[in-house]
């Protein structure tokens, strides 16, 4: 075993006393616990006195129109701001991205038009000399984006057969172990990338210079970060000694992150059971009370509450609102079986009563028959009270993340500090497959953005011929997709690279390639309907398919009927299968997912009418819902379809909003694991897991195929 | 054949009328002249009127420690400045780096260090919120670099044994074919290069996606060009309508690249010849007369010698000078047999003579024994007058780069647009051959740089176990010099690429990857006095090899002995041979040179004894030149030695420094065909052609291989 900081005093030791590795410290060292909630403490009056302070500025925020204060001449990074303070004497935790509270920071390494959008939208002007000189001499991610798209990339991205492209805003989704930061303090994770840079490769093919400026990167970003702590007053260059340390350590881990990035979900990972263990130490050696820690916690939820970026109301109209999903995975299951609920899974979730309900943090309950009855208990209850938990099914997730992943944004699962996302967005499948009628011209607008394929010509549908050519249509979308994906996110790497992010992961890291999925029940019943009912086509003067008749029943997705429940699954699987034909950068592992939630609607509307007989530009059912009224057997039958999708193809979630009222369930108070969270939407991602309930993880057949 | 357009009436048309294809509009349409220089004009009294005022402000500069203005806060860029004249009544031919002569430009790009250098040292300050800037939110080529370069290819830097490499300034050696923005227009040729960025290949692989940036880059330069020239109030959208505009188009070309670029050779190319079909078409048209020709080529010539950059003193020691290598290059013969000169290879020599002597730019005449005799004199006797003309054996060249070729710095050879180099400065073979003695310890320094291989331990020095070691020595020098060359230069395409440059090339480009070699000389002599004589060896208390004794005489390199010539040979094909080994950027094509002129002596100086008998700090002879005194049996031996040298090996070049007085050649107005020119001279490069004399190119046999 290695040598024991002083810091780590009363911790068992284990690997990760010689190497960076959170998760042994966490296995050897958490306490599990399966009480109730009657330990948990109120908010103690500094608490109140700040969230009163951080509620009236909230009230003239909305007041002056959205922002309060805005950054135009100084850009954001780690170090540019001096500290910032609500009450420095009241703050236990501390920590702004700015100078002060509610300024939002300039971010313009994205894009230098969406900054000086996001300023003017907000009545306020970006400084000239900042645009001229990420116009003229400092490229950003969009302008190289824009510089290598083809033609056929714009084209299906103005017909909206592929959206919501991260490639005018930052593609986020990338989770810093943050902990690193409180477990081992700056100086030994610099030790170790500067370990890492040692070794890689020695033959300079580009990819390995690409390797090494990284971490020539990561490792100045280190220093940055020890640099923005001191200007609050803490040296972070060792570990943190205790709680309230740990903490501040990891916050200041996270802030580093916003100051230096606007990504579209910056989320903090998988942090409560990391901090118990320092709480428990402290609680053990009375060090801090119970009341004093709660407060540590609230304060630290506080400013996460607070991370806000200058955005313009475009993106807000995108993502509905102006979400940060900083996301917090609590609970789960170990490998060991041992269940990781703590008192500190309590004490973040507590904050929703100590500092009232709110989306943000997005606190995220990793959900499994094997959690504590008393915390099932204690979430549904927060659920009822406050509707801001979220819950995603850990029993499936861990098979594949093991015991140490967290969810990025809404549904995305990786190992935190081991994995991360190339975020994708998605493509409209229900408008390739008219793509696929009318031979690659767009139903809405009359061009032609596919390739020129031959158009179906019968008067009615027929199921083989149209199966064949939504096939080739399907492959021709998923190359264009995944090339755009490929040109977004070298320009990402190249000139909006996430150094702090990437200097608290491992050297090599495993990169999953998202792509997504819309549409998904239009076509499994526009096929069905091709299939078993007659689907007559009506045609524009110009030949082209523009409506359809449906003649006769057909079965429904969303009925637990298997006829048309396998034309769902077969969809997947078939574009799934597509899209790993290609080549995805740096080896990015094609994934999919199946979530639009809000953007259902937008997609609908850019979609001419499909041959379920749904029509043109009314909306899509969200994520891999059934179409609205379509699930006439019931929520178990309707449930039960969306379980036979594969999550082997789909691993980047399939989502399923589902809503039903608690007193349906039975008695209010009994456990209630789906809550309704409509405002915590993205069209670029959504919040549900769709094996949320226990019943809905039979099909792990699938998963471990 | 292509449509003509109507500024080519009266040419010939053929390929270059349908595609991008200068070499074709030439052969179609050039005058060889074989008359004498007595048509040539002297120089109009606008001439030197202008040629005063430069010679003041020359004297003003000196007066002022060597600057007389420079840019502190504006970033050159092609579109920076203003127009800028000297004296805009009397200039035919207009334009400046910045908006006025002897200004010098801000170029950060290459590192932001080096900019504020040049300022302070110059006594300027570069603005701190460039400095800022540059240094956290715009990366430069020299940052890049030193983010990458591991510890050894540092301490290779730092002990010498390779040195001079471009990571603190420009590479250079990028020839844009300027003749195309007259002939063609601009508008054309981003029309072709909109042409070239539809066709590059679809799949979204990394070097296809930088493929496609670095069109659209260069498109965007070339609209800046066109910018450029509307500030000087000319429309260079369209083809060059005559004699000037051809040259002022040509000339707006070659100062986009030098406002863009400070690479240490920004060489011009083969433009007179060119030049020469629309002063014929005019001349016989009676649109100018020789005198208004040779005035615009004055003029033209006079603002080739103004270009300057802001430089550090060590930069200036460093090239023994500041230099620019404006190197033009005149003559040669076509692969058809006609020999190239015209008229206006005349006039840009006659400029020697109406504006006097210069170094800049260098005027290169390809010599061939096909040159029309007349020229032959009348070079021989500019030469004497003058000693202001380089030439270069285009009988050797022509058959590995065509007739439409030209020198880039002072010997590396490539096609016009077709053809361009990573500049590799050298390694020095002397002290590699140190390190294979004393096992990677660096004789000088006693610190270990290379590898740890077993040192000689023998009192006398044994030729197969030396040559053993030595090979694995210069195995292991190749590769660490091959990776540095990797990373540099795809640091400097990333952060300071040459897009206007590059706009002015084909497509696909055939890069050079220009290694180099120092102290061959002194290896060929040190390894035949192993053979050849008895070298004892002596060390110093730790057992370093610092000394050797040279017992008996050897055969010395220099005296056309095979036994020794044959081992410099085979010492140049062995260093290729590995350096061939090894992953080079962009499938850059592996070449070395021989080339050192002036940092012989700062190699010889950092370079420990030498078993040949050279002391310690004593100079390397330059370049491929045998040791000073050392080729006693004459000229003509001399040469034969170097001659061996094989050429395939050493494409880029091989030089040798020969000194002679013309009188010793007989009649002093008699053709002399090599001249002397010791301060156009550089650390990364040097002047002269090994195979300057018709004698000395016999061995094609190497070059046919």
């Amino acid at each position: 075993m290695g040598k024991m900081h002083e810091a780590w005093q009363g911790f068992e030791s284990g690997t990760w006393a010689n190497e960076i590795n959170v998760r042994s410290f966490i296995r050897h060292n958490y306490t599990p616990y399966d009480g109730d909630e009657s330990f948990l403490e109120s908010a103690t009056q500094d608490t109140l006195d700040l969230w009163e302070q951080v509620m009236d500025l909230t009230r003239q925020e909305r007041e002056a129109g959205g922002v309060l204060d805005m950054d135009t001449k100084v850009i954001s990074t780690i170090t540019s701001h001096g500290p910032g303070y609500l009450n420095k004497e009241k703050e236990k935790i501390v920590g702004f991205q700015t100078d002060k509270p509610f300024k939002r920071a300039m971010h313009p390494y994205g894009g230098i038009r969406m900054a000086e959008k996001a300023c003017s939208d907000n009545g306020y002007e970006l400084d000239p000399e900042v645009s001229e000189f990420f116009t003229t001499h400092r490229k950003t991610h969009n302008a190289g984006v824009f510089d290598v798209y083809t033609p056929e990339m714009r084209a299906c991205r103005s017909s909206h057969i592929i959206t919501g492209l991260p490639d005018a805003y930052g593609r986020g989704r990338i989770i810093g172990d943050y902990r690193r930061v409180a477990l081992y303090g700056v100086d030994r994770l610099i030790e170790d990338k500067m370990e890492q840079k040692e070794t890689t490769r020695s033959a300079m093919y580009s990819h390995v210079i690409r390797q090494r400026e990284e971490l020539s990167e990561q490792i100045r970003a280190l220093h940055q970060l020890k640099d923005m702590a001191k200007s609050y007053g803490y040296d972070i260059s060792q570990p943190a000694k205790d709680t309230r340390e740990a903490i501040q350590w990891l916050y200041f881990g996270y802030l580093g992150a916003v100051k230096e990035q606007n990504g579209a979900a910056m989320s903090l990972g998988r942090t409560s059971t990391f901090l118990d263990i320092y709480a428990e130490r402290d609680l053990k050696n009375g060090v801090y009370t119970e009341k004093e820690i709660q407060e540590m916690v609230d304060h630290f939820i506080m400013k996460l509450r607070l991370v806000k970026f200058a955005r313009t109301p475009e993106y807000n109209a995108l993502f509905s609102g102006d979400p940060q999903w900083v996301t917090e995975s609590i609970g789960g299951v170990a490998i060991d079986g041992r269940h990781m609920v703590t008192k500190m899974s309590y004490r973040y979730l507590h904050t929703l009563v100590n500092l009232g309900a709110a989306p943000e943090p997005n606190l995220t309950v990793l959900w499994s028959v094997k959690l504590p009855l008393n915390f099932k208990r204690y979430c549904a209850r927060i659920s009822i009270e406050t509707s801001s938990v979220q819950y995603e099914n850990d029993d499936l997730m861990r098979f594949t993340h093991g015991d140490d992943y967290a969810i990025a944004c809404c549904v995305s699962s990786m190992r935190i500090g081991k994995e991360m996302q190339f975020f994708g967005a998605r493509a409209n499948l229900a408008k390739c497959l008219l793509y696929a009628i009318n031979g690659g011209v767009d139903e809405v607008s009359g061009k032609q953005i596919g390739p020129e394929f031959r158009p179906i010509t019968s008067e009615y549908l027929d199921y083989d011929e149209v199966m064949k050519k939504y096939d080739a249509m399907m492959r021709w979308l998923a190359e264009v997709y995944v090339n755009t994906l490929n040109v977004i996110h070298y320009m990402h790497d190249k000139y909006c690279y996430e150094k702090l992010q990437m200097a608290l992961h491992d050297k090599n890291v495993t990169r999953w390639f998202a792509t997504g999925i819309a549409g998904l029940s239009v076509v499994a019943d526009s096929l069905s309907a091709i299939k078993y009912a007659k689907v007559k086509v009506i045609r524009d003067e110009k030949g082209l398919a523009v409506d359809y008749e449906v003649e006769g029943d057909f079965p429904k997705y969303g009925n637990d009927d298997d006829r048309v429940d396998s034309i769902a699954r077969e969809i997947v699987h078939m574009f799934m299968e597509h899209i790993r034909k290609f080549h995805t950068y740096r080896d990015g592992i094609p994934t999919t997912s199946i979530l639009t939630i809000t953007s259902n609607v937008v997609y609908g509307k850019a979609t001419g009418s499909t041959p379920d007989g749904r029509k043109k530009g009314e909306a899509f059912a969200p994520g891999a819902n059934p179409m609205h009224r379509r699930d006439t057997h019931g929520a178990v039958a309707s449930l039960a379809s969306v379980s036979k999708l594969p999550f082997i193809d789909a691993q980047d979630g399939i989502s399923n909003t589902f809503s039903i009222i608690p007193g349906a369930l039975g008695k209010e108070d009994q456990i209630f694991a789906g809550d309704i969270e409509v405002d915590l939407d993205c069209a670029g991602g959504a919040c549900f897991s769709p094996t949320l309930f226990e019943g809905l993880d039979g099909d792990n057949s699938e998963f471990a195929e």
